[in-house]
């Protein structure tokens, strides 16, 4: 596994690897890895010649008052776990500067209700930072296919807009989201929690999938499915950010359940904010 | 050479080209060609394997009270010179829809000062049309070499500065500016002027050529300058946009002439708002 950490260098790779033909999968992170990257990994080997992960803790996706300055940085750790992977061809891991140098100010935007929605409202100005960096680093791998992880729905919603408007030569494939054993959905931020909170947490994906029976069992009115989703957060005594309901294929607003949705929750465990969802598909 | 007017006819081209190691040239255009545009063919040509020209009048870059309905469209003309040339490989002509569908919502944007200053106070939204379109383009033609045109001189560095800032692999190249034989910049707009202000038009150029002197001779108070130029196209009746003197490089205010400057007018001749530029090195 190469580790490279400059633009020049992955120009270079990239070029090299253009020239003899080999496809490149793509997994983007912020490190801190768990399994739900490795699942991602998994799924570009399989896929693509060549596997190309970056971790980059990218400073202009983090609002003001977030966690930037504590987001978890194991990068011996994370290198140690690609490595052990043996599916990883490059790990990308610039410095901040490199990216992001003294004056940079271009910026890449889907300027529509997607952004507006769900995570956009809690934080506002992230989704920006998340195409502005996400072109970036498109245009310097190139890759035939980038790997998501559905767990953030709305940001692979974005990115396939981004990428479809802009005219990105590259594929989205997004994989299923991994979870622990009680349903909680990995996260890096999962390390935040006390043992009791990591408890507490499980409660979220519980009332997705309680919320996504009902569905099954004909219930279509968002109104009823969301109370009953927020009934049961409040009985756990968690702080909800927001609970939607929406379509999945472009996160509009809908009160009657009649194509795929997307049933999607923030909620602030203690300090942390942890994020999930589950798609519903129409019968 | 081929005209082509979808971007998956566009993405197989330049897929194959890739493949067989050719260079890859672009001269993006809204057509209504003229010698400039000729020019950057021939430098494109000089320096590439293969040449790209795209017509694109491109609806984002007007605000809503300027010239979109009537901007001159003559492609059959453009075609007849682009196929005189026997320099142009590949004529990307989509239509408006291709290039920017129903539900169309990216944007691709430089926010500093170099868009809020000489046209960008002017033409507000103009450089966020000019920066997402060109992103576009770049994506779909993935050329080595963009080449631009010095007259539109604050584009050539929002554009310098988009491409590097966003890791764009693609060099920009700028050519100098092509003039009638009284020294009006040649301009898709010019045939909006009536025969006495075409006449008119060409005292920007004199008044440019008149400062450019004064500052070769020693003066270096741009304020002085400035009114000088304003006075002598005041003389001529010709209504002021702007006249102004900023650090070339990156378009920074100065009040002393100490480094390289380029001095920038925008006039308005009876309708038809016209620009120009010179560049003044340090001695």
């Amino acid at each position: 596994m190469k580790i490279l950490k400059t633009i020049a260098e992955m120009n270079e790779y990239v070029r090299k690897n253009k020239k003899r033909g080999h496809s490149l999968g793509f997994v983007p992170t912020m490190g801190c890895l768990h399994d739900g990257h490795l699942s991602l990994v998994n799924a570009a080997k399989e896929e693509c010649a060549k596997v190309v992960v970056s971790i980059f803790v990218n400073p202009i996706q983090f609002g003001a008052n977030e966690d930037f300055d504590k987001y978890p940085r194991v990068y011996k750790k994370d290198i140690r776990q690609l490595k052990g992977t043996k599916k990883v061809d490059c790990l990308f891991m610039p410095e901040k500067e490199e990216l992001l140098p003294e004056g940079f100010a271009a910026a890449v935007t889907v300027d529509n209700e997607l952004q507006s929605v769900l995570c956009g409202q809690s934080r506002p100005g992230h989704f920006k930072g998340v195409t502005t960096i996400v072109a970036k680093l498109l245009n310097i791998v190139r890759p035939e296919k980038l790997f998501l992880g559905q767990k953030d729905f709305q940001q692979t919603v974005i990115l396939k807009k981004m990428i479809k408007d802009l005219d990105f030569d590259t594929q989205v494939k997004v994989c299923a989201t991994v979870r622990e054993k009680d349903g909680l959905a990995m996260s890096s931020r999962n390390i935040y929690l006390s043992p009791e909170e990591r408890e507490t947490a499980a409660v979220m994906y519980k009332a997705l999938q309680m919320a996504e029976s009902m569905i099954e069992l004909g219930e279509h009115e968002v109104e009823k499915v969301v109370n009953e989703i927020k009934r049961k957060l409040k009985e756990a005594n968690v702080k909800i950010d927001y609970i939607d309901i929406l379509r999945a294929e472009n996160l509009a607003e809908v009160s009657r359940i009649t194509d795929e949705v997307v049933i999607a929750a923030a909620i602030i465990v203690g300090k942390t904010r942890l994020i999930d969802n589950v798609v519903v598909p129409v019968k």
